[in-house]
């Protein structure tokens, strides 16, 4: 933990010391004009009264519906954002390819056996290898306490652990959840597990496990993972309080080689003369989703808010200096792919990248606004803050961080916005069959489609930079 | 609906015509003695500090889980009932065998073709065939809708019906809802449809659909009848706003012969003098649920909550004078045949019957007490309301009616009492897979049993009868 704050306190340290404003002399700070703002407050009621942003997640939701990566529905989902693109009036439309390993979900059951049998609803975890397994269950409280099992202790069982994730707005309860379900696996096999359970890493408490990506520790052979939903969990819980339990976990799932999808990218050019329309501002979310719902809060919702702040902006008398870029990531589910290869092929646009923000967070009301803007964009940042805060959303500087996708690149040294939602129910839905687009409010939609949009406006209109720059390389630690 | 209303009129006209007491005298007047209100004020304390409800509904529903009237989890919790009431210390634990057709549920699955190809989320009706259809999907707004649709209109198509149940304390929406259900599939036959698909009974918006028992009117042969959940039902209903959907339908399920279970009924005998002990108070729940949840709403709340009521009066230093009679009904989803099995073979026992109560609407607090009472009754009536009242029930005299199984036995002229709980959230987990025991909530379900307790005790302690007399068989009508 200290080695990474220093590690933090250092990049922060070089960041101020190498960024190209600083050598010399005093960057120029960076502000936004008068009429740009005046623009943006007319935008932002624009915005607020418009249904586009729902309809295109409704659209996207509907008639594409689950589009896992590597799947049909996401070759579909391709299609699908190169048309709307085209049909809201963009610019400039193409794609991106990213080829990455392809993961099928094909049958997933559990059952109690003995004398208490009884199924238990449960999701193979991505990146699970397939297997049929019965075993005792051997249950653990946190991820902790199976780490630290002893090796073999688990021969031949079924290590389980009963985590409950903690609900917040800011969605901080999600990172020792997913923790459990990144690490657990391989802690189970490090202790001789044939098989490894979870309670969803979930707020909810419905029949709907929460599935997400894992991975397996370098060395180890994989062994079955799933989560079971947040009741069954319960269920399987009392039924070990009353005694040993022997458990059938049936899983058809695994990798089948690679397949190829793309990042659709699409923009708004900005009217800017010369250089000041090939910097962009990059706004988006992610294009896949996991196959169990149709990814209305993760992450059509974040494509429908940026599509459609961009389109607003688009329709404008007037574009801004600067073009505006949606992203439409591909496979964020199963790894970045689509923000990393997105970051490799622009590592020497960094500069031309005016800010990045992605919406990945579901589709809560915009409760806040941070970004990485360095001392002599604050003002312009101070701006964009006050623009949005009729909106509900508080100034929160030096708080959040880059969208998953956005990432990779901001590793690179691109600005970055955050944006952040109100995530309380997030959880109950993210990675369920319940991700369904009737749990989107109309209201808080808009009202992110008119942050969206007032950011990027304004970004893409500042007189200055907000500190994208390519960032040194980090040499090794020794 | 005139002459249903003047039947009534009748009936009721017969019933103070002829009732026994009305027979040359006026009947004396029914009272509780004083001495047993005050007991009662303690049993009400008591049960309301108790969670043995509480635990006895987590027990059946843990331990045995799933319980589908004629599987094997309906033997499971057959002998779960008669050991529980053992190990509660009733006096007398016997099995009353109910024969039916037993209905199986192999595998269900649906999915739209095409452009949209998706999954749907849904499950076979009780009762339903299996069968594998694929056809044009044609929409009707209601029950009414579909059932004007002339025949043959629909050869070859899957009608489905897109009502939207509504939600309400009192339940008042299943009515209408359940109608689509129990009516729909007879109505796309006579249309001609190769299927019939139904927006789930219920007032949720998760992924979990509802079942439940439907029928198919003589002489007509059975198509494979399906609920989809709300947010299926919903994007189908999206997805067809855009235009014709062909949707496969595949259900694997049936009748297959017949099962035997039970009706397992334990007594607290009484310690009146005479033929008093004779005379029961009959309180009771069903003990099979659905398949796809643990049938803990519907009904272990029931069964725990009048066996908890029992009990606690067993454990009292003198029994009331008449018996506690708990029936722990068999086969209740499927057509009501514990408690129509139970009327026939109590028959010649109506006037044994002081009073009956069924608790089968959930593990909502009882908002509401009215009764069958006949004026003889009625100050005994109020007496009993009044030692409800302070656990917030309201006496709503001429409300409500017996529970489901006690309606055999009432139709026959046993006296029945109803303690109406509040239903608003019942039909978001009705016979659904969400039916599971972390939706109780152990304080209104203490006021449950603190309810049931006091209603028992009092009607036992009676002076006089509630009414129950063996009514006329009613001429047929011509």
């Amino acid at each position: 933990m200290r080695a990474s704050l220093l590690a933090v306190a250092l990049v922060a340290g070089l960041a101020a010391t190498l960024h190209p404003g600083n050598v010399g002399a005093a960057p120029r700070e960076t502000r936004i004009p008068d009429a740009a703002i005046a623009q943006a407050t007319q935008l932002r009621e624009t915005a607020l009264a418009s249904d586009l942003g729902y309809r295109i997640t409704q659209s996207l939701t509907t008639e594409v519906g689950p589009r896992m990566a590597g799947s049909e529905g996401d070759a579909r989902a391709v299609a699908w954002a190169q048309a709307k693109f085209r049909e809201l009036g963009f610019d400039k439309v193409w794609t991106q390819p990213v080829t990455f390993p392809k993961w099928l979900r094909r049958s997933e059951s559990a059952s109690v056996l003995g004398a208490n049998a009884q199924p238990l609803t449960l999701t193979a975890l991505g990146g699970s290898p397939g297997g049929t397994v019965e075993g005792e269950v051997v249950r653990f409280a946190d991820l902790a306490a199976l780490e630290a099992a002893a090796p073999s202790s688990l021969a031949g069982k079924i290590a389980y652990i009963d985590y409950t994730m903690q609900r917040a707005a800011d969605g901080s309860g999600y990172g020792p959840g997913s923790r459990v379900r990144s690490r657990g696996p391989s802690a189970a096999i490090r202790a001789g597990a044939a098989a490894y359970l979870m309670r969803s890493a979930g707020t909810d408490s419905h029949r709907n496990p929460h599935t997400g990506i894992t991975r397996f520790d370098d060395g180890l052979t994989p062994i079955p993972s799933a989560a079971l939903s947040v009741p069954d969990a319960q269920q399987l819980t009392r039924l070990l309080a009353i005694g040993p339990q022997r458990v059938r976990v049936a899983l058809d799932a695994g990798w089948d080689g690679t397949a190829t999808s793309y990042n659709v990218i699409g923009e708004i050019t900005g009217s800017g003369a010369g250089n000041r329309k090939q910097d962009v501002v990059l706004i988006g979310g992610h294009l896949d989703s996991w196959d169990l719902g149709t990814g209305a809060v993760d992450d059509g919702a974040g494509v429908g808010i940026t599509m459609a702040a961009a389109a607003l902006i688009g329709q404008m008398k007037k574009a801004p200096a600067r073009t505006i870029r949606v992203v439409a990531f591909a496979n964020e589910e199963q790894g970045l792919y689509g923000g990393k290869a997105y970051a490799l092929k622009y590592a020497g646009d960094i500069r031309r990248h005016q800010i990045a923000a992605e919406s990945d967070f579901g589709a809560g009301r915009v409760l806040s606004y941070a970004s990485s803007a360095p001392a002599h964009a604050l003002a312009a940042d101070l701006q964009i803050a006050q623009a949005l805060a009729p909106l509900g959303i508080t100034h929160t500087p030096g708080k959040g961080g880059p969208g998953p996708d956005i990432g990779p690149s901001a590793e690179q040294g691109v600005a970055w916005a955050a944006l952040r939602q109100d995530g309380t129910d997030y959880f109950d839905l993210h990675h369920t069959p319940d991700d369904t687009f009737d749990k989107i409010d109309p209201q808080a939609l808009a009202q992110n489609v008119a942050a969206y949009a007032v950011f990027a406006y304004l970004a893409a209109s500042a007189e200055g930079d907000f500190g994208s720059a390519a960032k040194p390389v980090t040499p090794p630690r020794e």
